[in-house]
């Protein structure tokens, strides 16, 4: 019983303030465990510290000794490829960046007013949003957990905000629902667990549960189920200011003479099922959406801006690669320049590649038959995403809406409310789609153009009377018609990982492929810096041993 | 079912862009009603609008009319005088307000480095925080429904920043679980689920629930709850990557030749039921501590200081009030000034009292019996705050704690991490104590110096080896001896309620109280806000009617 609601009646320890020496710290030793022991020996004792089960990450690799004049040439620009460049310059290789696109970063990306993208088929988009507005098409939000990507953000100076992920007062709709109109996810969620408390306080009263839970364990769940589901004294959840504490008022508490509150009336569990509640609680609960959520102040583009000014001078943008050669003990790649069609090599002692596969398997590739297969065996996602400018934060300012994210059943997924600026004046940028599986497809067969405004038609579903009235302008991004991706990201299933997944991450001759498709946090920016320090690890290790 | 998840199939329909001409918003149809029937009516027209459920406020108040050279007396320059004064002095009363601190905010207060505190017994802190760092020991937490504070906070120029209110990744100690040993709240929470998921699920297959679920929804809960508590095909909460995906992993998913995660085992339900983990998250639901709460940039304080910038040149600081008379048609107040001892009296047509019950039931009242005996009738909760500044972010860079709260059932309740600044270098200021119930008055009993070392040790059972080491220096706040309160917020019960409330928030001839002890949302600005409304609407009413 926690004294943060009743009093616990421990004595409590006088103390005395510890002013002994100042003892190693975790991060002091877990680095000369790194330094002596290498990664696994280091996850172990990060283990055994009782600290480690939130990140693989223990700290920058330990490249030492790595041979003067030793080169690497790193295939793309984006997190991956621009730690590896880094780390391995770090420790002396002479290393260089082949990109495709113009700007550092790959799919970690925002775009600004002032913006231009040309998607796959032609269609450009000149972005109109106000200054400081952006849409990240691509990662848009940071687990607290992703200690690697943290890490390098901090290293690399980029500032991070709170990114609100969860947020009790956004929206639900489901059109099958409370006929079609949206609630908030507070009072589907709180009924959902007061539902779920009374009906199984019923059952233990029922003798349902006899044979399964201990007679001493049978009187104390009860009592936590009714603090939990804010259940009555008979175990109820009803109507009444108890449940109304989590769900909300019909009358919220107020000042002086009307201040009373007045209670809500709980829905009924048929439409809770209907509304979907419980898988959204269960996603918003996971690990990857947990709190406390970041993102970088400005976009998430930031990150890439940052790791390629830790990488300065060291990447050759507009590049194509066209082939990949391992002949003559040293890698070759050749490639054209975008802007001119003209057709150059770069050469160097290995490779580190983080083209996705989707590209990868489209090019010639110089290696084993096991990693060809791989890199074919492993399809990519789509997704599609679309910014609408709003002239105010109607969210906000009417609903009291502030950062999160309201979900529907349309084809957009839905809505989120932007984390940063919050109170201020607009206009402000909303995500008006996040669309999965089949949807994508279809949103990436309109032109930009109906993507907006088919996002604008149906997310008014949230928000009607205002959504419409308070648009601006938009931006869509279709990832399977982005011409540096042709998708989102690698989709492993068990068999592909079976047969393929250690293939695909071995140090094959004098080429490693490191990104989010050659990790198991595939999707998340984090596995692709993960992947990066694992691949340019053993990298270094084989050129020792060269 | 919803699509970000599942696809859902739906026809989507294109979207036209509606540019019809610009409807009234929501606001200027809310002030037209304000204007045209007062606050009720207004209330009724937001219900109708069905928008209205999470607070009372309606906007700022409609004082019009007001009679030119009345004045107002305002005892207190808390939130609820200075916003009395504020839109009093709007709509064209002469007002004064006495306060006995020499700086405006009451309760709402930061202390900062170089400030200096004397309690009540005459202990007095010097404290020592490096620039910027603060404790907050009143309030420190805004949720999104106080519209009223939100409002002003905006009107004035306060900047938001979101405050972290539940983090998955914080610890929760209770001497008896665990042998002691803290958990992560989110592998206790996950369990929790987990637990109830399964044991409802085979209460519905034993037949346990027959009589109360209707047959047609058995199915789907059970695939609901399969869902939601991430059972297994089996409706089993067991060991695996789909029950890691909540609680956390062994070892988490990487990148890379050892990238494949491994899971983490569940506790068991008793242990669950040691921990209070069912408590503690109907705790963080609550409609107060729902996302997204906010703090303002620099500390709480910074809305006393900026609500005095607004009522600047009206406030008489450092005078302590002795006496309210209402004889001879005015109100007439006696107040000593707390530097000289000096004994004056100052004189208007009405008068709002916002000073704390605590202190007002010492002062002579001239009011009806009824109201001092409701000015009698409410005691005082006390509390101590201790803030304890530590040399870095430990719980950051060795934890992955981003804000939020860790809890124990030791006598300081919790520990809670700031949510400002975060990723930046210490030092920083951990709030190491929030006390209720006997041990505040146990807290209380110690010197400033013994509180902060007995927060020290006690807290360090959280973070042992790092929080004594890492300690720089605190401050610590024992509301019962603050000279100005005598306590932290009044604390009423159904009967006093009953009795007494009506009584204590009506006009008394010409004097009207205000403050979170006028509100039924005590204990929170918010309350003292709407109380102020109220109270100034009623008070214009009479005045008009004079």
């Amino acid at each position: 019983m926690h004294n943060w609601r009743h009093d616990s009646g421990d004595a409590g320890d006088k103390g005395l303030i510890d002013k002994g020496r100042h003892a190693p710290t975790r991060r002091e030793l877990l680095h000369a465990i790194g330094v002596m022991g290498g990664a696994a020996l280091l996850y172990q004792a990060m283990e055994a510290m009782g600290h480690a089960r939130e990140t693989q990450f223990a700290g920058p690799p330990n490249l030492s000794g790595a041979r003067p004049g030793a080169s690497v040439l790193v295939l793309g620009a984006g997190l991956a490829g621009m730690l590896a460049a880094y780390e391995l310059a770090k420790a002396g290789y002479k290393v260089e960046i082949l990109e495709y696109n113009n700007r550092p970063g790959g799919r970690n990306w925002s775009l600004y007013g002032g913006d231009t993208y040309t998607e796959l088929g032609g269609a450009t988009q000149k972005i109109g949003f106000a200054p400081g507005n952006y849409l990240n098409p691509g990662p848009w939000r940071i687990p607290y957990h992703h200690r690697t990507l943290l890490h390098y953000c901090k290293a690399f100076g980029v500032a991070l905000e709170p990114f609100i992920q969860l947020n009790h007062q956004a929206l639900v709709h489901d059109s099958l629902a409370f006929g079609g109109k949206p609630q908030r996810y507070r009072e589907l969620a709180a009924d959902w667990d007061g539902n779920v408390a009374e009906l199984l306080g019923k059952a233990i009263d029922n003798k349902g549960l006899d044979s399964t839970l201990r007679a001493e364990d049978r009187d104390r769940l009860k009592e936590a189920l009714r603090r939990w589901g804010l259940l009555d004294k008979d175990m109820r959840y009803v109507k009444g200011l108890r449940s109304s504490r989590r769900r909300g008022y019909d009358r919220p508490a107020g000042g002086g003479v009307d201040g009373a509150p007045i209670a809500s009336q709980p829905f009924a569990l048929s439409d809770l099922l209907d509304s979907g509640i419980a898988e959204l609680i269960a996603m918003h609960m996971e690990n990857q959406h947990q709190t406390t959520m970041f993102q970088p102040v400005g976009g998430m583009g930031m990150i890439g801006k940052a790791f390629g000014r830790q990488v300065a001078g060291k990447v050759r943008f507009g590049a194509k690669v066209t082939k990949i050669d391992q002949s003559g003990g040293a890698v070759t790649v050749t490639y054209s320049d975008v802007a001119s069609g003209a057709v150059n090599t770069a050469k160097a002692d290995y490779c580190v590649c983080t083209i996705p596969l989707g590209i990868l398997s489209q090019i010639e590739v110089d290696a084993s038959p096991g990693m060809l297969a791989a890199i074919a065996a492993v399809p990519y996602s789509n997704s599609v995403k679309v910014g609408l400018e709003m002239r105010s934060r109607f969210w906000e300012d009417d609903e009291a809406i502030y950062g999160g994210i309201s979900f529907t059943d349309r084809e957009i997924s839905m809505v989120s409310y932007p984390s940063s600026g919050m109170h201020s004046a607009g206009p402000a940028v909303l995500l008006g789609a996040y669309t999965f599986g089949p949807a994508s497809y279809k949103f990436a067969g309109m032109s930009p153009e109906e993507r907006i405004a088919t996002a604008l038609e149906m997310g008014s579903v949230l928000h009607p009377g205002r959504y419409k009235e308070q648009f601006l302008g938009g931006a869509a991004v279709a990832w399977s018609r982005s011409p540096f991706t042709l998708g989102c990201c690698a989709q492993w299933n068990e068999a592909t990982r079976k047969e393929h997944y250690q293939t695909l991450v071995a140090v094959d001759n004098r080429l490693v492929l490191a990104g989010e498709h050659a990790s198991y946090i595939g999707c998340w920016m984090e596995g692709a810096l993960l992947s990066s320090l694992d691949a340019i690890t053993r990298l270094h290790k084989r050129a020792l041993e060269a």
